[in-house]
């Protein structure tokens, strides 16, 4: 796959979310940054460092396919040239479950290469408690935005 | 406390993990821009957004004195600009033992105002499993760096 390039940050984590909610590695392994340090943490894992640890680690969170629904809310987003960083809580539906299994809080990096936006760092963790329930606004399950 | 200045994001890392292990709040909080978006989330937890929130959950940890030093290791750092991104692995260990008893991945984000770092980001999160020990040559106890 050619690689992608995004006039925004905004538009290279919609393709990540719904990347990941395809299950397409390609998709999604499209929105990083072609550099060394770009570095990813799963919830409760390790600091994978490299594109290749990052594919790997998506290849075998999508062997079973499609199974998550993301219900992104509460986005913060900075910006100080070219990086970007912005913070999100994703709600995961499992496919077949009518409410939100977890909550995950995300810092998402984004870095300005050649005038296009992609990803240079994802860093989400587990929020534990009543905080893995959506606030009441946000019920409507299925929507990543 | 008069607000600090730090030259460098490495100075305003460093000043945030000394006040740490000192459990020294207003040195701690004098290292935050003041800026309503900064937030902080600490390991298991929610997005603690704002200087009030943050001071106060640190006030909380801080109650029962100095009691977590801290082993700094495998930084990567990325900066753009007036934004910088730094990655740690933290190796905690209690006042009083003699080996990490967890170990945390933390994204810490730094941003330049007014000519000086600050922090507008910490988002740590606990490393589950054999990542939780340090790597060898970081087995020293009691440093920070």
């Amino acid at each position: 796959m050619a690689a992608a390039s995004f006039t925004n940050p905004q538009e290279a984590e919609q393709a990540f979310y719904e990347a990941f909610q395809r299950a397409d590695l390609d998709a999604l392994m499209a929105v990083w940054a072609e550099d060394e340090e770009v570095y990813c943490v799963h919830p409760g894992g390790p600091r994978l460092t490299g594109l290749d640890s990052i594919r790997e680690s998506f290849r075998r969170l999508f062997r079973g396919g499609s199974s998550m629904r993301f219900q992104l809310r509460g986005a913060q987003q900075m910006r100080g040239g070219l990086l970007a960083v912005h913070s999100v809580y994703e709600y995961i539906t499992l496919v077949g479950e009518r409410r939100p299994a977890s909550a995950v809080i995300a810092t998402n990096v984004y870095v300005n290469v050649g005038g296009g936006w992609r990803m240079l760092a994802h860093h989400g963790s587990a929020v534990a408690g009543s905080e893995a329930q959506p606030p009441a606004e946000a019920a409507s399950p299925g929507m990543l935005h």
